[in-house]
């Protein structure tokens, strides 16, 4: 990447401008917007002169988005109308989002009527839905083609890579009957009819289902790109697989912030100024602060226990620790069994039971070996037993809370995500300091009719 | 789905074998992949009688592992041939690794001559690697071939859905010269030569490359296949898009497990037996019991601060909870950032500094906080202070840890995703006593010249 940067800042101190534009015309869309930004902002132009037109918009769409702004803004007029009306709808429809408002109206004004219509229908329909994906930018036969017909108007249209490997069969109302690949039309015969090589079991999407669903739909069925259909059931655009995989990527992304207790961020997290993230990342650390109050309320009743017996102080970070871990492994396999639908409502209680079955064997197998290990370290039975006896118990709990929380919230239809492992330590460190203080009472102050030490 | 498996059910009960077979005919093969293992297994075989072969094989390369396996049992020798005959080579290497390899060698004897030699190529890969998932059916074309001549030999090979859509153009070394995708050739002219239409920037890895680089060149390119080669460049397979998404899950699912301090299972975790999942996650907790012996002793060493100011240990939760918070964190963001190559060695040194002023401010406003708080539960200013300070201490060292050790794994050869919530905030429990009680032991006992409370 670095080699391509330098060949290009080479390539034009010394204004060899033919040569210049053949090396760029042999070079991968992708290599050429992966290196442009890390070119002098004067120099944007100058390139984007130099492509053909077609390979500048796909240059141009590859870019990432504040990239994109910035050439917005150093380009004339022209320049920019021409960019913008050969980008792709879908992708054309993610920039204008993001753009502030003054400039994405200004920027639809310049667009042919054609595109200005086929942005606003995606702009129209909630983000993170089908309908704000897709693309308008299909190829749909009639059934009464023949297959050298359609091979004809596949050649007359030549739309984008993507969109150009299945062909969308529709009705007079644009309702959609059946699908066509492109394999399927070159090993037919010529002078067959559509509506005799279409296959029926088209599986489709609505505009307004989650990406999330159509992730799944393309994956399992193993598409390249998958119809969306209105509530009418007429074809309005089509999803390709490439938007797919961006979608899996950002979906996950998302479920691995959650989890570690960080906001999504608005852009990415890298460019955003410092304090905004702080102040992003804050809120939950209130609500930690918060739930410790509960914690320490509990530790402070305890202070004739803990004044007679001190050495109890020292299990609070071992006890609450192992809580918040044994829990947090729960909850993640649960929120990742979710996502996959590999946990459902029917498995959910059988699952549930189960781990609380294995934070009952690791609290077993742990607490007995945190008898003697706090035993040699403290030197008092009592308390060493008293420790054991709370990691089974806050084992349990763990596991159980870790299991049970995600599934509440799948129900409330809250993403299960957020029961990150800060969330579940914290529950865990109330719930297990209480048991840890409740037990060592009753072992110390003779409920087990001992003295205290 | 249900009403899918009861339908099947009744026209079996009913034993109208025209209708179900017809009616099987029409039904998607994802769908009945879905819907088979939750049928009783002696209608398993009769079922697999019923589908036409092609299909029949299909549907078999979608079931789960497990079913899979349970069918191959109930199966007559020459059903298990065919089925496993025609399955594709890499679907067919995934199973036979994860037989038993008695089984396997036995099914490896079954095939035909080019089946087996195709499975065998593929089997000599390591794991996760592209020769390892690569698949060797796919179309070559030599240069001097004309447009026309090309479609006869597609037509003539007709290959699987997802292997037609590029061909790959090779010279009598098998050397890859060049890619032509089926939109190339139905757009172009056909009696053009394929060496004057191909496109020569062609994307390829190599067989040893890791998954993870195959998804990622996938990704960049928008390819819906990618080329793989051995070391002397010649073509031996080709990856698709459909078994990218499968990696891209599964790596996900790898990389949220271990952020969640939950090991990678073998086989998928809800399947596994509780005792084995048990014995899985207690490594980790064993380790984080060691590391707290570290905590316990430094508590311990604090008796006599502790016994005269017994409310420092009510904080104890708070300031390692808040530690690890911030931490997980921080490591979160720079574990995503580091696979999303957001992060690289260029801009590590800035981002780290970035977390650790974000750290900073956190703690700032927290520790200010935190001094009100501490006083409001507990009366003493001067534990109070020794409490803020404290919080500012621990919040910038769990963001200097939480962004440096991901940085040092990566740098080691070791997934950075090891840095999950449990690992920080464990590592930070440590740091945190020790400061906490330095900084108590200093203010009380007159450090800050003022008596002890």
């Amino acid at each position: 990447m670095e080699a391509l940067a330098e060949k290009l800042q080479e390539l034009l101190s010394r204004q060899r401008w033919d040569e210049l534009k053949t090396f760029l015309s042999q070079k991968n869309p992708m290599d050429l917007a992966g290196v442009l930004p890390s070119l002098p902002a004067t120099e944007y132009a100058l390139f984007f002169r130099l492509l053909e037109k077609s390979k500048a918009v796909e240059v141009f769409e590859n870019l990432e988005l504040e990239d994109q702004q910035k050439l917005l803004l150093g380009f004339r007029d022209e320049q920019v109308r021409d960019l913008v009306e050969h980008m792709s709808p879908d992708d054309r429809a993610y920039l204008l989002d993001e753009l502030p408002a003054r400039v994405a109206k200004r920027l639809v004004q310049m667009l042919s009527p054609a595109e200005r219509q086929a942005t606003s229908l995606l702009l129209g329909y909630k983000e993170h839905t089908a309908g704000r994906i897709m693309t308008p930018e299909y190829i749909s036969l009639k059934t009464y083609l023949q297959v050298k017909e359609a091979f004809n108007k596949i050649r007359r249209i030549g739309l984008d890579k993507e969109t150009v490997y299945y062909c969308y069969v529709i009705d007079e109302q644009r309702r959609l009957l059946g699908i066509v690949s492109l394999k399927d039309l070159v090993l037919a015969d010529p002078e067959a009819k559509i509506g005799d090589i279409m296959h029926l079991d088209a599986v489709f999407v609505h505009t307004d289902d989650d990406q999330e669903d159509v992730v799944r739909q393309i994956k399992k069925y193993d598409l390249l790109a998958i119809p969306v259909v209105d509530r009418e059931d007429r074809l309005v655009g089509i999803i390709t697989h490439d938007d797919i995989m961006d979608i899996m990527e950002e979906e996950t992304t998302e479920d691995i912030y959650r989890l570690g207790a960080v906001p999504v961020p608005e852009q990415s997290y890298f460019k955003a100024r410092m304090f905004t993230v702080a102040s992003h990342r804050v809120g939950w650390l209130l609500v930690l602060l918060l739930t410790n109050t509960l914690t320490g309320s509990i530790i402070m009743e305890q202070n004739v226990l803990l004044q007679s017996v001190v050495a109890l102080a020292a299990f609070v970070p071992l006890l609450i620790g192992s809580g918040g871990n044994i829990g947090s492994q729960t909850s993640t396999v649960m929120v990742r069994g979710l996502a996959l639908r590999e946990v459902t409502f029917q498995n959910a209680f059988k699952l549930l039971l189960r781990e609380v079955g294995i934070g009952l064997i690791l609290g077993a197998f742990l607490g007995v070996m945190v008898v003697f290990w706090a035993h040699w370290l403290q030197g008092s039975w009592l308390v060493a037993l008293a420790v054991g006896c709370s990691l089974v118990l806050i084992s349990t709990m763990a596991t159980f809370f870790g299991g049970l929380l995600p599934l509440i919230f799948v129900r409330l239809g809250i993403d299960p995500a957020v029961v990150s492992a800060p969330f579940i330590s914290t529950m865990v460190d109330v719930l297990g300091v209480f048991v840890y203080f409740k037990i060592a009472g009753w072992i110390l102050s003779g409920g087990a009719s001992a003295p205290p030490l």
